[in-house]
């Protein structure tokens, strides 16, 4: 092995890790939509939000300008226990693909939360801690972000209550476990505990949940109670502004390899990762001083952005959040049942919808069974057991490789892999008995949900 | 932060990493004794172990005076895949405990098979496809191994087939999708596919199984399939020799920032991991070098060391297998069903039993409740979420924390955290509902036991 060899994983020193967030907005010529209060119908006030996020993370979602924000020291202490994240070299999938490619990936599940999502967890309850809160509510679909958020309450002291969608809370009662073991209390939604809740199991007796409406008894649960807030996963702008240390750890590895990706790849559900992966990137692009080539990455099941509008919707099914201009499904849309692969959101980033609005993002969707050939076969070459919301950017990227040794290019490829599929092992499980089948919502169901679009 | 604070978690660079594995056995005055033929009573022969393992392995398992072993340039790859492995400050944890000790804890659990399995499974595989195998079987309780031997062979392309005991079986369905992702073939044991399986079922056809029982199995199974070898996780020399790169490892991490342990403590089951992280440390002491306090800390529901007999005894239920030379509890013995936290083997390495019996390492037990609140504990301070046999470690070491801050001593203690918990949330569960329980099984259980040795 030579001395210019790049590393299988490259790991930051503690010195080199990144001590600010960047917020891809501040380069933004056209900035993503303001919330607006469904009641006037006008941009929300700082005061209006702070009814429902901390103080502090409102001013962060209003802040469309300031380029850096500081990591508070006693985050920079988290973020040590299980940061830096891996940048690895895909040495073993490139051989096995015979591609020219260079096949780079930035793995994020390297916690126990499974995922990407503590990066954004321990920094909304830093805030809600900063400001004397008791606790914080919100809402898990498939359990990675009521895990990471567990686990940094637990971390700072602070009460945590987690609305988990019914079909996960009792297909996944590990996820719940670990939530529990953390010190979180878990209720399945829709419940009866809030007035959305009973409002919409009177509508569904059977319902089996669905993440807009567990975001709705999460924001009621925090609105109602003295001394908690509601925090959320992903969509906001606060949080892709948290997850921007994904890629600017990753920036930094590359950028001290002389490593320049042509393409960069990251599933998309609500954004947070795809947002945070590529921020550093499409600031430079954005700024005039390099050109990439970004994929969105979504399932065939729920396509918001191949498949949606642009349009301004409401961010729950309970329809009590502000309204965010995004490409939407609708606020209604459930995906199928039969959907395993989670990144089940009706919505997409405001930053991201406008940046694939303006068209420097390119978005593609694919089916289920799909994601799951190429999770078992990066598995089974790279080690590591996927995330079936990560295996969307795998599939994406093995089919870039692919093209790579047809045309011959040696393309550097970077994707995310947000997290481990540890928890997802009954979708496994129906794909390795091969009852896997995917599901594509026909353009019928898409117009009847698009016609319940709010008018704003 | 200063230059010269410890990093919160030690990564050795790739041209830093071991590319030797160190023999224990080779610093050893006293020899571990010999395996024996249960038919002659007369130690086995190089040709009558290679019926059952492979080659290069049987050489492993036989060579006590070669001190280091080449580690062989595809089993170096495929360790960069998931190696180095953090050592990481506990500085929480020290906080948290409010003690002038200083932790320090070697972490194995960050890949797929979410312990130190992998280090041996790969070794053995790789010997196993020189020896131009079709493939190889083995056991599994827990599932750890038998994952880790599932990557290891989906790697390299041979076939792996997996006893996993009954009640794991059913208990850990996941555990099983993971392995049969990566391609293995998983049958409960007892089962009715071999004769021993067959036997065992007539004898108690309600049986829940066991490790001994599903080695008897294992080893059945390839010593009558052409182009196969069985392969054991644990116990053997060569498991031992391999998993000595954690501790290699460990040292040259150690050494370079200076760190020098006062006490290394480690789970003991059937003692891979203990044996691997002791070892260069055990060698220092044995050429007489340094002194260090070595502790093996078992359940106290299968107390090999703390409460068996040092004695020949077979190492499967079965009796087909080589007799070794261990504390043990007799081969018939199965621990409580209602224990939990792993580590059920009746016996203990051999390598790790005559240390034991000199009085190199110390020993001590702990009850499972104990092991489930340090788990806690650790999960919340910490982040991760431990294997319950990577607990017994975590509960000794914080009790030796606390012991430091009552006598206000600043020792350094390192303990191998072996693996993660993601697999074992029913324990979880049972701890988080309170309904967990501890069981110590009586001294008459134990003679009773101890009747049924053999007599060699």
């Amino acid at each position: 092995m030579t001395e210019t060899k790049i590393p299988y994983k490259i790991y930051l020193e503690e010195s080199e890790m990144p001590r600010t967030w960047y917020n891809v907005r501040a380069d933004m010529k056209i900035k993503p939509a303001p919330l607006l209060n469904p009641g006037t119908g006008k941009p929300c006030t700082a005061e209006q939000l702070g009814a429902v996020f901390c103080d502090e993370l409102v001013k962060q979602e209003l802040d469309d300008t300031t380029r850096e924000f500081e990591i508070p020291e006693e985050i920079l202490g988290f973020y040590r226990m299980y940061r830096p994240s891996p940048l690895v070299r895909a040495y073993r999938l490139e051989e096995k693909l015979d591609t020219p490619a260079k096949i780079y990936y930035k793995f994020e599940g390297n916690n126990t939360s499974g995922s990407h999502k503590l990066n954004s967890a321990i920094a909304q309850a830093y805030y809600a801690k900063q400001q004397g809160l008791k606790g914080v509510t919100t809402e898990t679909g498939a359990g990675q972000w009521g895990t990471a958020l567990s686990m940094a309450c637990a971390y700072l002291g602070l009460d945590c209550k987690v609305y988990m969608v019914k079909c996960s809370y009792e297909q996944k009662p590990f996820r719940r476990e670990v939530m529990r073991t953390y010190g979180a209390s878990v209720t399945p939604s829709p419940s009866m505990t809030t007035e959305v809740g009973r409002r919409i199991l009177a509508e569904d007796p059977d319902t089996t949940g669905s993440l807009g409406c567990a975001i709705s008894e999460a924001v009621e649960d925090a609105t109602t109670h003295e001394g908690y807030r509601y925090v959320l996963g992903s969509v906001l702008n606060q949080v892709l502004l948290h997850q921007s240390v994904i890629g600017v750890e990753t920036k930094i590895a590359m950028d001290k390899y002389g490593i320049v990706p042509d393409i960069i790849i990251g599933c998309a559900g609500g954004g947070s990762n795809l947002g945070g992966l590529i921020s550093p990137f499409m600031g430079e692009m954005l700024r005039g001083e390099r050109e990439y080539e970004f994929i969105a990455v979504e399932p065939a099941s729920c396509p918001s952005l191949t498949r949606g509008v642009f349009a301004y919707d409401f961010c729950d099914t309970g329809k009590v959040c502000p309204l965010a201009k995004m490409y939407t499904l609708g606020s209604g849309f459930i995906p199928s049942a039969n959907h395993a692969g989670g990144l089940r959101y009706h919505g997409m980033s405001p930053v991201l919808s406008e940046l694939y609005h303006e068209g420097l993002i390119k978005a593609r969707s694919v089916e289920q069974t799909k994601v799951f050939e190429a999770a078992e076969f990066f598995a089974r070459t790279e080690g590591i057991l996927p995330a079936p919301e990560s295996s969307h950017a795998i599939r994406a990227a093995i089919d870039e490789a692919v093209k790579c040794r047809e045309t011959g290019e040696d393309k550097t490829i970077l994707f995310g892999l947000t997290g481990t599929g540890y928890f997802d092992m009954v979708a496994y499980e129906k794909f390795n008995d091969g009852t896997m089948d995917d599901y594509i919502p026909s353009d019928a169901e898409l117009e009847a949900s698009f016609a319940q679009l709010p008018r704003f």
